[in-house]
């Protein structure tokens, strides 16, 4: 299977890899969609609840205009930007979708994805559709519990500089991987 | 306010700052302490939660020997490592606490903690001293939430080289820093 737009191959990648993808910690973007509109924003908290299906719990500020999106819809997808397109990134978290199409304004392309109705990010090497399966901790925390239930990959991007955030615009890239004898998974 | 041992010195670290360190998602090693007994475990699955108090969710495992510990006791010990000492990380993650003395075996120091019982590790960079302050995902996500009341970092480490878990012994290891104009925190 494979998803295409503006030369952008992906390809389906395996719901049971998914963790390698969200473990290291990077910037991702969160992208919604609401009465025909989609929105895109920056998200950093974020961690893996379960390896399969793969769980992931996220905090999604109420102070985002993505939070009503994603309550009332129960759908995002998950994107990986790498370096490239850092200067995006930033600015997604910079302004407010209230006001703004973050897509036209910022160069980011929205390609369908294939079981949710918020659009894959073209421009970023993964792309993880998702459902809301869990909303216990959403009151006190901004916490959602989202369910993977489809993965994409760019095979071109064999080391993706992944970016991670610092605090107040100073991020790290992704360096050098080591190869360790670990029996974790 | 100063810990010292083994020639070790950490600083008190602004709790307003934590989240620094754990949102770019490093590896980190969680302490526990029961029956007069410390136990580490590495982990990666944890994300911040708030920024004050530093509020952190993560997930123990109840495979692992530190579950029973964190749900008694309450407390645990955030440790960060960086790639001086990824092998006792990865060291840490292929042993059981059940069996051995892992601070002993992987040439660990544990320096006493100020707020809670769980100790400190000398070699980590930064210490986070927490207390768990809400369960209700631990039964069905293992999911354990803790707020930081105290914070230690070693003032010498400038440019800490996290590390990044992959999957199945990768890591990467934090690589260069960028700096871009961003109203986010």
């Amino acid at each position: 299977m494979a998803a295409k737009r503006s030369g952008v191959h992906k390809k389906s990648f395996a719901l049971s890899k998914v963790y390698g993808l969200l473990e290291p910690g990077p910037v991702v973007l969160l992208t919604t969609a609401r009465k025909g509109r989609a929105n895109v924003m920056a998200m950093s908290w974020h961690t893996m609840l379960e390896f399969e299906p793969p769980t992931v719990g996220c905090v999604v500020s109420d102070r985002n205009f993505s939070f009503a999106a994603l309550r009332a819809t129960k759908e995002c997808v998950i994107n990986i930007p790498t370096v490239e397109i850092a200067y995006a990134v930033v600015r997604c978290g910079n302004r407010c979708g209230r006001t703004i199409d973050k897509f036209a304004a910022f160069g980011l392309t929205a390609m369908p994805a294939s079981r949710v109705s918020p659009p894959l990010i073209a421009e970023c090497y993964a792309n993880l559709e998702c459902r809301v399966v869990e909303t216990r901790l959403v009151r006190k925390y901004c916490f959602f519990i989202l369910e993977v239930c489809k993965a994409w990959i760019d095979p071109a991007r064999r080391v993706p500089r992944t970016i991670h955030h610092l605090g107040r615009g100073a991020f790290m890239v992704a360096g050098r991987r080591i190869k360790l004898a670990s029996k974790m998974k």
